[in-house]
């Protein structure tokens, strides 16, 4: 086959799966995690209940999928804040910030579709990656001498991930930036 | 009945009870969740299985049984640091200490089995219990003038319970005394 013709199935075979991801996401969040079928999200993603099949083999395969590619799409952001400004102090600012806007977002998640999503060795991965991403950025900030220098790098990572998930429980933007000023305050060095 | 008997046959049931969940304890130990049988704990318990089936319906609700009794114990020994000492900030230390050594512990638990006993209303009631344990300390610490003024104790609170939850991940003690440390140099007010 010519190459084009290879592209143009790649994307069309990637707008499918988007199609597919797409609705079930909406099913989901009108109708709760068991709600959705497999008849509903073909109908609903306009392709036939065989073509479906060839995609995903259930409703927990789609679900599983839908959530690794909202976790690469958070990992991907965290990493242009990582990168986006000189100074390391005003990165991690703005790192921890778009972390914990991620965590709370995260806790309107039901307990059985996070329980179903969040396992499995991508989730591992995932927090693999952002464990390296803040620990990374971390050690930027210590060779800038902006840290405190009596915990290592990749501890205070693991705290500060931690710390942000608190943010799955507040209720407004407000309490969120306090969350990241708190959690901030652990971090600094004496200068 | 006259009382006394009633007494006795009530801390028999609650001897069984110990006998079943320790049993049950020691086999998923052994050899994970999914190993453990009703016939296995009954037979390790030292009782018959039917009467295993007067106590609980079950593996899944012998856990659930377990865990919330942990859950309970620990609660009650943070109550016990929280008004053990006179001075405000030497018990939020230990209660600090006290949780993330529970947190550490934690950790080790297996995602499914984790997934199982993480859920259901009794596990809602014992993480408000814990917030407001929380809380209700930090109030006091702001009462003596200790806790840093530009965030409500309720949101300190969740900070502390998540960021001592990164104890799950470290491997040493050293190292849950220092994200203890780091967490304490978030709270503190200028005084």
């Amino acid at each position: 086959m010519p190459k084009i013709w290879n592209k143009s199935i790649e994307s069309h075979r990637q707008a499918v799966r988007q199609a597919i991801l797409d609705s079930t996401a909406t099913l989901v969040a009108q109708g709760g995690f068991p709600a959705a079928t497999m008849s509903q999200i073909a109908e609903r993603a306009g392709i036939g209940r065989a073509t479906l099949y060839k995609y995903f083999p259930d409703v927990e395969a789609i679900l599983v999928a839908w959530h690794q590619d909202h976790v690469a799409a958070h990992i991907a952001r965290l990493t242009e804040l990582r990168v986006g400004g000189s100074d390391a102090w005003e990165r991690l600012q703005a790192v921890l910030l778009g972390y914990a806007q991620v965590a709370r977002h995260r806790g309107g998640h039901g307990g059985d579709l996070s329980a179903l999503v969040h396992r499995g060795e991508n989730v591992l991965r995932a927090e693999q990656q952002l464990v390296d991403l803040f620990s990374g950025l971390l050690t930027e900030v210590a060779q800038a001498g902006r840290l405190r220098g009596d915990v290592p790098p990749k501890e205070l990572a693991q705290f500060c991930i931690h710390a942000l998930g608190a943010a799955g429980s507040l209720r407004s933007e407000a309490a969120v930036r306090r969350l990241v000023d708190v959690t901030l305050s652990a971090l600094g060095g004496s200068t």
